[in-house]
């Protein structure tokens, strides 16, 4: 889909401009800085429809705001990323083809607060950037790490992304920002618009309306300070790995944990995988099954016993000093009493012992990556994530199908179940051979089956890839998309010009605003 | 202070379409209406300053969109209320005199989700409703109640308002709202914005920009109907009642709790009150102490003796299953070894004994409304609710000072400290009485006294009445009060003929916001 070109003459004296401000060893505009900064997970095409025309990478917040003052002169989109890891949504292309990629990656302070337990990153800040820091220092603080640790610790709470400590929701922990807006302006939210005072990351809400939750997923401006609260190191760590053997085991195993999570006995989602995780992270396809056939029960069966692994397994840990999560551990286990469980397996970590080293105790890692390499090829993957109440019933139809649809175009299934207080994020990896036009085609018609009968049931995705930002938008429909109204005018408020993020999360400046799909 | 007095033959008009639309028997014009929906609790000066000229009482959604498009056209600034009931924040009563009362009390739809603890509420309904709702269906949810329960489950959620239970933070507990926007458009936020599906109450973010917290102390536009989570009954209350004998107690319980609230191990928000806070409520002050005389260290004495308490006070509730609750019990008590306390009192209800019937367990009351009795008279009260680090320290220089101010102008010192996880809200209550002309122009110098050196130290207020709310928002001036530039940005574009509740956290519209103070 395109949606307006974007002005020629305009871009040129941008990228001039640009090239005056940060010299022209913070410019790229080379094809191969082109390619570097475009959807390394995605089909030829999609490639081609979101290519950028260069990227800039400012140090400073002021350079930020020069530069926004630039794109508003000459009409010119940015597309800011942290780090541009946002794999299976986009990674670091633009939703609009031509758009400049602002790569905030230089910026890299950190500020952490030990007592009160809060850090102040800039967007460059990566998972391991944060948690090397913490180590050189020695200091009690756990991290929440999501599967691609590489990642910016600010985009991908901005993002919504999830990790699998009580800390996981990166979104709810975020206290504070620091943002340029899209007229150059710079803002402090919540206790943070205060001159100077110790509360800004410390209190949320601020005082009036809080715009702390309007700049996730949004294009209302640059977010070039995030504060963020961190989790104290616990006395204890004891945990529960449960694996079940049949697909249908899904449902009770939802609906045991659900009052458990409600309740606050469980304080992390834990999330439940199948069989493929470990598959896809660890081996490829080929081993088990010839190309183009599909992953019958003796294939799952052998994939199931070379890992010692159920259908579908789950991590439960529990945080804190010992004599909480014992007491804890043993209503869990009283909750799963009678379960036809398959395998148990118990943890233990008390402070002092060797550390667990995984991401359930804040050890950053990347090796779920290594589950492109799948499908042979260079591999990719889209994600597909819809909302769902925590309801095994529905969980299970809705499994059911999508297993279907996964069959019927060619791809494996490759689903996380992640229990909220009240919801589940079900993040799907459709997982192709980005080399092979016909298979990334079919992903393609996967996807989009896959939000329409979520739709149909009244779900719809917490996250989209940038190919995908309309269509899902248009699933929120309520009032002929009252709330796309809504988002249009702050969007024309704040950012006349449209210069920040076109097309983020589905919404355009007035300027853009026609289909032209 | 004012700001441009409203058209007067336009609100002769809009009263006329009101009247044509609601019938007379809910619009309210005459003089004891006016004074009906004043300020309960301030002095004449004030009440005069904040008089309304009329309220109007919708049944319906459509009628309130109906109402907000009247307005539009005639230029009427409405105040909308849910139940009127913030006292000490200013009432029912609007920020600019002269606007129309908008109260939606006669809402009252309740819609409960039993399985997934949500409720979903229209303005009107008071937690005696919503109580009363649950007793009389036997449900297993219980409430978060705030000291006031006549007023609005919904109001008070979004002036953020604060309960006893780890639900206490109301406004963090919202989960989708309805909102009429300035121009009559209806929408529904989060996953409220798909046509119908079942995630609106369970998961908050939806998908893009957030909008809940913006309509949190904002006047960007009506809510008509806000999702709420309720929490389980758990299967057993344990607590501890620590009472400690002087004043500088408060630095090392502050510093002792901290830690224990950071870390989840309290799962509620403890409020530390003084000798006062009972005192208060069953006495008047006649009963200790002349008019004009101050209370000595013989009448606090004398107090503290009557009702068996310290200097502070705080109550600790664990809440779970009886092993967990337990367990936590264990692990405060051990914190506090070897503290001087004065008085440990433990409490143990299990479920199936008789209700302990607090608001701890989510019972509703009123009965510390009976405070604004102390000082004789009609009494009243003023808030000063600035938002603190929890470090002992801090809050012992702060009391210190605010005790000395409260002395310097004949107030007796009323506070209470909330300890959340990484801050405190320290709610203080200003009494006086407000027939009394010289009392009122003392509790109006105290609090612009107490703001002013509050922001001195980098704190601000988290709430304010509609009096000071300019005066608190002024305190909010980073970068040339860039957060003020925002929020009147954004509400220029979505109310351009300033109707919805001008001056509201001191964001006022275009037409209205040169200073006249």
């Amino acid at each position: 889909m395109k949606r307006t070109a974007i002005d020629a003459p305009g871009l040129l004296q941008a990228m001039k401009d640009f090239t005056a401000l940060l010299g022209s060893d913070r410019v790229f505009a080379a094809d191969e800085d082109k390619d570097a900064y475009s959807d390394h997970f995605a089909g030829a095409d999609q490639v081609a429809e979101h290519r950028p025309s260069a990227a800039i990478a400012p140090d400073t917040v002021q350079e930020v705001r020069e530069i926004v003052r630039i794109a508003n002169r000459h009409g010119t989109p940015l597309w800011p990323i942290s780090r541009g890891k946002n794999f299976g949504y986009g990674g670091s292309a633009p939703v609009l083809a031509g758009s400049v990629v602002l790569d905030l990656s230089r910026m890299k302070k950190i500020e952490i607060d030990e007592r009160n337990g809060t850090v102040v990153v800039e967007p460059g800040v990566s998972f391991f950037d944060l948690y090397d820091f913490i180590q050189a220092r020695g200091l009690p603080l756990i991290l929440s790490v999501p599967g691609n640790s590489w990642g910016s610790v600010a985009g991908n709470a901005l993002d919504r992304g999830v990790g699998y400590t009580p800390y996981g929701d990166h979104a709810s922990r975020i206290c504070g920002l620091e943002v340029v807006l899209p007229d150059g302006d710079l803002v402090r939210t919540g206790m943070g618009a205060i001159g100077s005072g110790p509360t800004w990351n410390l209190y949320k809400p601020g005082y009036g309306p809080s715009w702390d939750t309007m700049f996730c997923q949004s294009n209302f401006g640059i977010v070039t300070k995030l504060g963020l609260w961190l989790m104290a190191e616990p006395d204890s760590v004891l945990g529960l790995n449960i694996d079940v053997d049949k697909p249908e085991d899904l449902g009770w195993l939802i609906d045991t944990l659900a009052p458990l999570r409600r309740n606050g006995i469980l304080q992390q989602s834990p999330s439940i995988g199948n069989w493929l995780r470990a598959a896809a992270t660890l081996t490829t396809r080929e081993q088990w099954a010839k190309p183009g056939e599909k992953l019958g029960p003796s294939a799952i069966a052998a994939i199931r016993q070379k890992f010692g692994i159920g259908w579908w397994a789950v991590a439960l840990r529990f945080y804190g000093p010992l004599e909480i999560t014992e007491a804890t551990m043993r209503v869990v286990e009283k909750a799963f009493e009678g379960k036809p469980i398959q395998k148990l397996g118990r943890t233990r970590w008390v402070k002092g012992d060797p550390p667990e080293g995984s991401p359930v105790t804040g050890v950053p890692i990347t090796y779920p990556l290594a589950n492109a390499n799948w499908f042979g090829g260079r591999g990719g993957h889209l994600g597909f994530s819809p909302v769902l109440p925590v309801d095994g019933d529905a969980a299970l139809k809705l499994f059911k199908r999508n297993y279907e649809l996964h069959d019927q175009y060619g791809l494996d299934y490759h689903p996380s179940f992640a229990i909220g207080e009240r919801s589940m994020n079900n993040v799907n990896q459709l997982l192709f051979d980005r080399d092979n036009p016909a298979f990334v085609a079919n992903a393609d018609k996967l996807l989009r089956q896959l939000v329409k009968e979520a739709a149909a049931q009244g779900y719809a995705e917490y996250r989209a890839h940038i190919s995908y930002m309309d269509l899902i938008a248009d699933t929120f429909d309520f009032n002929g998309h009252a709330l796309r109204r809504l988002n249009q005018k702050v969007k024309d408020a704040l950012d006349p010009n449209g210069v920040i993020a076109p097309g983020k999360s589905g919404i355009w400046p007035a300027g853009r605003r026609e289909h032209t799909a």
